[in-house]
């Protein structure tokens, strides 16, 4: 069962092609500088850095970074800096997120935790995140430290968050989106802010990068969110019914929940509360989803993030760079096809 | 069994209520901050944090890093929140290693994963780090930010240095040196270190402030190790044997391991890379150290490092910071008495 769902009235682009193109020359320096920089003589780190930084990811957060520090016609090396410092964050993330999810999978490969141990996750996150801090301390602008370490903190905040409302159903979407809005938001926010902060740019250019990726951040959280009910397994790397497994919560749930008869409530709670979650009880979730149109309308939500995000960049000026994020808002809602 | 050795030829001093009385002023502000600073609408975040700020701990890397400002005649704020930050990356560090070290009990009380599990141990240790990076951006000296990046890099990489060791009686003592200079003297060192950068000294004061810094962690550490199969444990807060039987490799152990018969050796391998750790075998660890003087030689090399502590400090101005903390460096090894 997939989700076909028309999508807005725009003629399709290219997708993300455009900004991987852009970004190129840029990030092939960044991935130069992640391996560096994930190096060590203790060598269970760069095993385990790398297992995770070569794991096949699409690296959009960097690639956000580059493009938003060039759109203003930056050509120092700062935003390479950045980037590499922004993928160390998401990367330690990912890594504390598995130890605190018991994730065995990971875009269809084992967690470093299975393979090398809850142990070696977390450090090998710290290790990241302090790499992360060095490198932009040596760009040396105070204001993306400030915009980098505000989200470091924002996003641990969210995950906190999410713990305490894991497993309740009676979250509201305010709270969900509270949850999303920091530990997925706030990093997509950041990337695209210092772009602007590096390239010398004013109070105008940086509030439109900061809401162009807050509101993208948003719509990719969403749109994931779907496709773990919806996608196809090998399109994603990763498995339809993670989610759904491991009892979490998000907007989908919550929709045919609330939007459920009591009887469907009860098999709600025993699926995501109770850990009964079969392979029957998850085709039962997406039937039920899909009667109650929840998948649609997380699209739809998802969707009026991604106008505001383009909005958000209206000001700013043509260019490549601007066209490549504008399509990149269309490639995150259309992963859905 | 206690250890009792005699200490340095010098007369006793009045070990670390010079510096916390030195301290208090600033302490009280720090103390403020840090009680503001775990605040977080999500409520799991003060609950764990707090549980592992208010354990009785002596905050003595903040008080090193008010001493280390104020002897310099610093009277602005900076190092009440670089204080309030290298106390957060200890936070973060404790609570981060009790996950990894599965510990059940730190200072007499259930550790914070005990009572709310690793998964928020290792998140709000990821929030007290972001919230550490934001107070030093908010001091906003650029050298103070790269000092304690650095050692959060540092920090982290030394614990998985540690991981790799652990359990090896193979370690050198040059090697164990190399993770206790990383995992607990880096921290030491930074803290001192961004005391003369805030009050805006040169190269020399924080050489010497670094150097001090250093040795003393050092010393601190051994003293620590020695503890466990030494001290008392109301005394400590920690319970004699904790290293033991968590299969810890100490310099003690490397000590007594090197200089012990065939015999002793497959005893010290059952009894640490095997887990045979009861309290029998506790008893016997300890009657071989002491016949092999292995408790006392590590005392020795905290002496040593202690004394290159004092050194490193002799060129600095006079006055009650620069004694107190000499004082300190007798305190660390007194606490063996």
């Amino acid at each position: 069962m997939g989700v076909v769902v028309s999508l807005d009235e725009q003629p399709r682009n290219n997708g993300i092609d455009g900004l991987i193109g852009l970004a190129r020359p840029g990030m092939e320096r960044v991935n130069q500088l992640i391996l560096d920089k994930a190096g060590s003589d203790v060598k269970m780190i760069p095993e385990v850095a790398n297992h995770l930084i070569n794991s096949g990811g699409k690296r959009l957060r960097p690639m956000l970074t580059i493009a938003s520090a060039e759109m203003f016609g930056y050509e120092g090396d700062g935003h390479i800096k950045l980037a590499a410092s922004v993928e160390f964050m998401h990367t330690a993330t990912l890594l504390h997120d598995d130890v605190v999810d018991e994730s065995d999978r990971r875009r269809s490969k084992p967690t470093a935790r299975m393979i090398w141990g809850n142990q070696a996750s977390v450090l090998v996150g710290d290790f990241l995140l302090g790499q992360a801090f060095r490198m932009m301390v040596d760009v040396g602008e105070m204001d993306a430290l400030d915009v980098l370490s505000t989200a470091s903190a924002i996003i641990a905040e969210g995950e906190v968050m999410q713990l305490s409302a894991a497993k309740k159903l009676s979250t509201t979407e305010d709270d969900y989106l509270a949850v999303i809005k920091a530990k997925t938001a706030a990093l997509f926010l950041a990337a695209c802010e210092v772009g602007p902060i590096v390239a010398g740019m004013g109070a105008d250019e940086r509030a439109a990068l900061r809401s162009y990726g807050l509101n993208l951040g948003l719509a990719f959280q969403l749109v994931d969110d779907v496709l773990d009910y919806g996608g196809n397994a090998n399109d994603l790397g990763k498995n339809v019914g993670d989610d759904f497994r491991e009892g979490k919560i998000t907007l989908p749930v919550l929709l045919a929940y609330r939007r459920g008869s009591d009887e469907e409530r009860i098999f709600w709670r025993e699926s995501l509360e109770d850990g009964d979650n079969g392979d029957e009880r998850l085709e039962r979730a997406r039937g039920l989803m899909s009667r109650h149109g929840a998948l649609a309308d997380t699209i739809g939500r998802a969707r009026h993030f991604g106008a505001i995000a383009r909005d958000a960049l209206a000001p700013m000026p043509a260019g490549p760079q601007k066209t490549a994020l504008l399509e990149v808002v269309d490639f995150c809602i259309s992963r859905l096809n």
